[in-house]
């Protein structure tokens, strides 16, 4: 996390590789410098096919910032093997962030517990399992970001549905171990988005952005859109999160099978375009919020 | 709305007409005859289609209590002539509701205003389309329902995403004019759902279920399962709406092409089958909640 004052929006752009998921680590470090964009967000399995050290050594030669890595949770299980290896991989996992020079792991921490409709058992068992880690994460200075998902992945993938469920399951544990994502994607929808983002403060470990579009595709993890394509209504959340405190990398996380198959430097291209509707490039006051956002077809035009 | 502590469970279920949306109003009022369902819940094109006082004379003839009518709202328009007909449009299914014998109308309230990404803007149309129905509604003797929706619906259909923030909305207006509907399929996900339900107590005019199935068809909007066979706990909510004081009929109200295509005597004789899953048929304290529920499984063999 960077909190320098002196940044220009640019400078706080980060790319997740997600959004260009066809990539692999060195590919994806190089489209980030050839188009000036100073950070990335690192997913696990790449890294794993790259190998830890060598995409270390890639990022910080490169000059790049990590901004996060994605991901750890999944921790409802049934069977105690399979919580059991849930857990050794999620300790795994932070030693790579650290290894990464990262700061921050994103969670995603699991839908219902197969074979169960009881969604408290979930709650409490990811409540278990990320006390268990606090003390592995603060050895290795890596922060758990508790992330919220959209509810219609609730069943399958994460029963923490809106930021306040995470902030309050966060709360819990100490500030310098666990704090919570905001994904604007997951999140946009709820009424009580603002306050939440103020009252997490510090706790804000990542703010990740994409648009919401429709219709939905037939996999819904993979409708997301660019920035100025969809729905969501950027300035007012990313003002509340600066407000909050954060000033760290923005990350813009874009699952869409379309964007995987455009090529990459257009894809990064885009995002570049794009990044003023999330963070206005030019603010009198050095704050954003309050002033006249570009629109998507001015940006691109 | 009934409120007799001697009705039986099955005496409290009504199938909402979209569950057999292929049935004429006479078809769907003949089929709840055949099972022994005690009322049912009307849709308004199907009620146009019939005629309003045949619908009427329809469902008196047969003895059936209608639970609801759906729907008002989708109050949220950029264009003053669209507003305009949205209003006229909802005061006339407040009457509608009124001569079919319901005091319940269910609105969904409309998603994003065309045009723009203000959520908020949205939200203020709504609450103040409900304030210019409220005297309607109370000449009527018709409540309206406010609906939360599942958030996947928030830009397009309602971005009334949460039962608490339908709650908030129609604590604004009389009691005896706005209440809130429970949707299961709309809002297991909440960790606020036990609470806020507590919350809502008198304020609940309608109890709708139907499960939450995946993977999400194409047209989310039909993505809807019988009782039983998806992912949501539905005792302790019921347990938490009985525990509020709503005593009346509890809706099966199922969106899905299958079911549709289905025969609608074995759509109606799976609804009677699994209703004790929501409203357990055996309670030797007079209570929902707290007793072992029956498996799926075991009530249709």
């Amino acid at each position: 996390m960077t909190s320098s004052a002196a940044l220009t929006s640019l400078d706080r752009l980060s790319l997740n590789q997600a959004t260009v998921n066809k990539l692999t680590v060195s590919e994806a470090v190089d489209l980030c410098v050839r188009h000036g964009i100073p950070a990335i967000g690192f997913w696990r399995e790449h890294v794993a096919r790259a190998g830890l050290a060598a995409a270390a050594a890639t990022v910080q030669q490169a000059g790049l910032r990590v901004s996060s890595l994605c991901r750890g949770g999944f921790f409802t299980h049934a069977d105690p093997g399979a919580r059991q290896a849930a857990m050794a991989d999620n300790k795994a996992a932070i030693a790579e962030a650290a290894a990464l020079g990262t700061g921050t792991l994103v969670l995603v921490s699991g839908g219902l517990v197969p074979g169960s409709r009881d969604i408290g058992l979930a709650r409490r068992m990811i409540a278990d399992a990320i006390g268990e880690l606090v003390p592995v994460a603060q050895a290795h200075g890596v922060r758990l970001g508790i992330e919220a998902l959209h509810p219609m992945f609730a069943a399958d993938r994460c029963v923490i549905t809106r930021l306040g469920e995470a902030l309050d399951l966060a709360l819990q544990f100490p500030a310098d171990a666990v704090g919570v994502v905001v994904d604007t994607y997951h999140v946009w929808w709820d009424a009580a988005l603002l306050p939440d983002i103020a009252r997490a403060g510090e706790r804000i470990v990542s703010y990740q952005v994409c648009d919401w579009i429709l219709p939905l595709p037939a996999d819904t993890l993979l409708g997301r859109g660019h920035v100025g394509d969809g729905h969501i209504d950027f300035p007012p959340v990313t003002a509340a999160v600066a407000a909050a405190g954060y000033a760290g990398d923005i990350e813009v996380e874009i699952f869409n099978e379309a964007i995987w198959s455009a090529p990459p430097d257009e894809t990064a291209a885009t995002v570049r375009k794009r990044f003023p509707l999330v963070l206005p490039l030019r603010d009198p006051f050095g704050m954003v919020g309050g002033i006249a956002q570009p629109r998507a077809a001015e940006l691109d035009g």
